[in-house]
């Protein structure tokens, strides 16, 4: 049977929809939280979909879920929902729900092999899942943007910054000695971490993904499969997992 | 002739002094800013003290100074002060006291060799200093406590936390992950910033010193002098540099 699957990720501020036939990625939108009933009601038109799934890092009404519904049917993602992986995490309920997707797509897409997800966003997680499919944990360290923001937040004299591709090692300003404090700093973490798992866990995989997901591909020199996509791909498979 | 030094090194918070007699530190004491004009006069009351220097990070008012002044005369470090290296950083009035004040110490402490001293407080400073004394610049990321504040506050659910030594690599929890963020990933940065100045420096020297001083040696591997009075005795080597 073909399948048509709605997947709708609720992030901090604003919402990723995305239509999947089978495990083919078909349309991509991002919008605002206020729009979320209009554009589903846009899609559902659009496509003869299937089965949809929601997650969400943001509080949604019930009055909100119920509309929604009543639109197209969904499973609302938690830590109590099947998923096509071990969760081995001491405390499940606070996996967050993108942690979760993107381990589902790591067992799904690369079964049978040792996979590192970075999520590079808001924080950069880390999550490995073992050749039989076990979630061990991760790490949670500051984003590029967070620690840009806590360096002018949290001290008297530093100004705020925007992030800059491949800035020297040695700042000879304070502005470029804060660019490759947070730039160098994140890639010397990456590529840190990378070595820890390699080191322990031969033929690794390694995905990349998240919001600075193509600003980070291009100055690692590691061998990383980059994909914005993840976390959604992720959810498509545990809806596929639900059916 | 015998010198008895008083350095009066003014922080975020709090103020610590110390006298060093020459090149000896022979006292040592930490108390809050509005102490300052007490704590001094107490010192110049125990010891025979032939010159002052003073270093801060937050404002004085002036009439503080000229009562200062009164005690114990004393040079007031800034951008313009004399020091016995060459400073080639583009914007030398925004170079903070504490940096000026340790590269100060690396070119007299381990004069005509490479140096790299990283300040691990509120932020991690790294500043180098080469073979021939010239200051080229640094980095500045955030510091430990920084961190956790930074994902405590720039995040709806993260708990703020204390840190710990020497957490997993891989939480198997919230808590656990963030530990492994903040604190491997400082790691992994140090060794990482190490690392490049290693491969373009022969015969690197690497001091260690700031608040988090002890916290990090004891975590490192590589081979580091970790000596937290290494900002204090900079002050001093400006001070006799200008006597």
């Amino acid at each position: 049977m073909n399948l048509m699957n709605l997947i709708i990720d609720v992030g901090n501020t604003r919402i990723k929809a995305a239509v999947f036939e089978n495990d083919r990625l078909t349309e991509h939108l991002i919008f605002e939280q206020e729009q979320l009933l209009e554009k589903v009601e846009e899609i559902v038109k659009k496509y003869a979909i299937t089965a949809g799934i929601l997650s969400s890092v943001s509080e949604i009404s019930q009055k909100t879920l119920a509309l929604l519904h009543e639109k197209c049917p969904f499973v609302l993602l938690n830590s109590e929902t099947k998923v096509p992986f071990v969760n081995k995490y001491a405390t499940p309920n606070t996996l967050g729900v993108d942690r979760i997707a993107s381990m589902a797509n790591a067992a799904v897409k690369y079964s049978g092999k040792n996979v590192l997800v970075i999520d590079a966003g808001t924080c950069i997680t880390y999550d490995f899942i073992n050749d039989s499919g076990s979630y061990l944990g991760g790490i949670i360290s500051p984003g590029i943007e967070m620690r840009y923001k806590a360096l002018h937040s949290f001290t008297a004299k530093l100004p705020l910054l925007t992030k800059i591709s491949s800035p020297k090692i040695t700042g000879d300003s304070t502005v470029s000695s804060m660019h490759s404090g947070v730039i160098n700093a994140v890639l010397e973490e990456v590529k840190g971490f990378i070595s820890s798992y390699e080191n322990k866990n031969k033929d690794l995989t390694i995905v990349l993904t998240g919001g600075d997901t193509n600003f980070l591909a291009k100055q690692l020199k590691s061998s990383i499969f980059a994909n914005p996509n993840f976390v959604l791909e992720g959810l498509n498979a545990i809806l596929i997992h639900n059916k």
